[in-house]
């Protein structure tokens, strides 16, 4: 088995209310089965979800987008989003802002962002492709970030082994594997931060599904970092 | 920009003492920059990482291959390793185990396995590649798991991008990617958890490095989650 991730190239800096969709077909000879990444920010552009400073405090901004703040030392804010999501500055970013002075906050609904981009490339193109929606986030007890899914549509999420036998005849009793973070994290390698390139396509996978992201949030009861 | 990423077929199953680099460079064509992704369980069976459970309790073995215990909930043992890394059971395993009973602990020094087996495949095939021993961790906000590196060796493992300035202009404060678990993560598509592929070849990246896995681990004094 052989995967390709490839950037997509030559894209321009996004405003909101561009068709992504067109730039993105104008640009990849889409097969079906592909999956495009799209980093949070080219979402967020587009979709006008955009804050201005001078209207209000970063804090406040981060604040407004958290349902709960659930450690804070210093700067850091690690705050639970309104879609479930812990991370950083409830995934509040000056970088890569239109400009500056302004903040880019994450899509209202990332899991339909990602359904309209992938109807909207099925219109253009004809063909069927997922569509994965990345963000960069850290982690509790690792350094660094990985990129993950914040919005899923047509992929495989979530990959549930229970049941399954490994070659040995060992049932495989709780094994989930995110795909979908996967995925993203995979597409980063390729994206890079700083290059203006926010969309990749992940093409050999062929994991059709109906996952969405917020299927990953684990729920309350399971949480054993409250 | 395009990688690709390739599970090498046919490997047999593993025992310990057998020559890996042997095998992988008898069935696959190595480049110069090439990443290979070789599956934790893979090390620890040709390293003899293999409890036997006849001897002792699992409950005993995975406290054997700890730290700390970080959190306890039933069955569920999230520890600190003697690496530093958090994850359950102490990454002690008994799914892919080479027999009924036995179970497999990670290896003693994963960036010291990672640099062996990059040092002799470069004495097999001539070629300088980047080896990163992969492991499915749990994570504490996010359902399922994902690969991330628990050793590295001739590869950059975490890119700070202090300094550097986004295409605006506004500097890049405080994003590290933590590169090495990426890599890992982006393997495991290929590599499945059923299937006998432990090892896949990550190919396109060029990024050179001397990062150890042992790196990523979150110092004591920056974990917000004891």
């Amino acid at each position: 088995m052989t995967l390709t991730i490839s950037a997509v190239e030559g894209l321009p800096e996004l405003r909101e209310g561009d068709d992504l969709a067109r730039m993105i077909a104008e640009r990849a000879d889409l097969l079906d089965g592909d999956v495009l990444v799209v980093a949070q920010k080219a979402i967020s552009k587009i979709e006008g979800r955009i804050a201005r400073l001078h209207e209000r405090d970063k804090v406040d901004v981060i604040l407004g987008e958290s349902k709960s703040v659930v450690r804070r030392r210093g700067d850091l804010i690690i705050a639970e989003t309104r879609h479930g999501f812990v991370c950083a500055s409830a995934g509040v970013d000056a970088s890569n802002a239109p400009e500056p002075g302004t903040l880019v906050l994450l899509p209202v609904d990332p899991d339909a962002s990602a359904t309209r981009l992938r109807d909207r490339l099925g219109e253009l193109t004809d063909h069927d492709v997922g569509v994965v929606v990345s963000d960069s986030f850290g982690r509790p007890f690792r350094q660094g970030t990985t990129d993950v899914a914040i919005g899923a549509a047509g992929v495989e999420v979530l990959r549930d082994l229970k049941g399954e036998r490994d070659p040995a005849g060992y049932e495989l009793r709780s094994t989930v594997i995110a795909i979908a973070d996967e995925i993203a994290g995979a597409a980063q390698l390729v994206m890079g931060k700083l290059d203006r390139t926010p969309v990749a396509i992940v093409r050999g996978l062929d994991i059709p599904g109906d996952g969405n992201a917020r299927d990953i949030v684990m729920p309350a009861e399971r949480n054993l970092f409250p």
